[in-house]
């Protein structure tokens, strides 16, 4: 009985902690994870200290990337006058394989949500501030997501960052509302993106 | 952009081997252990190196265990007369959650499947009938699933039972055809149990 397995049970635990993974998944993969070749389950253990080794936060954008400064903000070709700031890593993600945009972005890591005890200080909104403050942007896209904590986030940064000078736009609502954006598809991306607007 | 983070595209690979893990499931879990503490993550690495040292088959059931005899096959208090034979150590679990089989176990680790290229020398079949010839068991539960594959293992091993002089059993069809035995509830599995039928 499986239940008798501590090991088993305590991998599956492991599981379980990632977002997203209910009790029975979690434990349909530990056993996937005994089905695996020896050597694939020592990758496999490899990979996940290797991501969290190696992968950081890029000190420009405060995205996910595993150089001192990530591709995005390095890279000449992107407009660097144009910032969208986003959720999380993984939008920037769905936003890219738009194909459409070309300045860069930035990541709050969150949204402000006093239901949930997230105040802007825990966000990376401080560095967007310092970004803009630099002169060079002239326009900041608040592609949250269109939930009641993204407008919400939106609006608080509107506040700031339009006394600053910079054009603050919103996607447009062609996503469709309390979806998220990490499901939204390419072409209603890029019709948000053409059909944004500035925040009043 | 995560397509250029290397580890990161390593890692949800590693999730992508996992039984009923899409790409899509994969990446997000992959972000998903970027946001565990340093600490689970290592934990998170241990755990799965771990499961695989220590999980091993029981050398009676062929059951996973983490001891020499599994639980099941050393306590004396259960039925040795009674063999319940089942495709995957999972279908062992759902089985104990009934509470009311008293006898062991014989893990196949696969059903018999010229289509896929499984033949029943690639299963633990031998290894049922060295038990059975040892003159102890009396009954013989077949509980594969009822799909075309799990009747025609049984049917199979019915007719190189019988001979040894065992009755051979079949869960009665309380569990809806087609189904995944692992899924099915308590009570359909108990009733399932209780209707079993000698395979003829």
């Amino acid at each position: 009985m499986a239940e008798y397995i501590e090991s088993l049970r305590l991998l599956a635990e492991k599981f379980a902690r990632l977002e997203g993974v209910g009790k029975k998944t979690a434990m349909r993969m530990a056993f996937s994870v005994l089905e695996l070749e020896e050597g694939e389950a020592e990758e496999f253990a490899r990979a996940i200290l290797d991501a969290k080794e190696k992968i950081h936060l890029c000190p420009i954008c405060q995205n996910l990337t595993d150089r001192e400064v990530c591709p995005i903000c390095a890279d000449e070709e992107r407009d660097h006058s144009q910032i969208c700031v986003v959720t999380d890593a993984r939008t920037v993600l769905a936003m890219e394989k738009v194909r459409e945009y070309r300045g860069t972005y930035h990541v709050l890591h969150g949204l402000i949500s006093p239901m949930n005890g997230v105040t802007p200080e825990q966000l990376k909104i401080k560095e967007l501030l310092a970004r803009v403050g630099e002169g060079e942007v002239e326009e900041v896209i608040v592609a949250t997501n269109p939930t009641v904590e993204g407008e919400a986030t939106a609006m608080y940064l509107s506040k700031l960052l339009r006394p600053l000078g910079v054009r603050v736009t919103r996607l447009a609502y062609g996503v469709p509302v309390g979806a998220d954006l990490e499901y939204a598809d390419e072409i209603t991306l890029f019709r948000a993106l053409e059909g944004r607007r500035d925040v009043h």
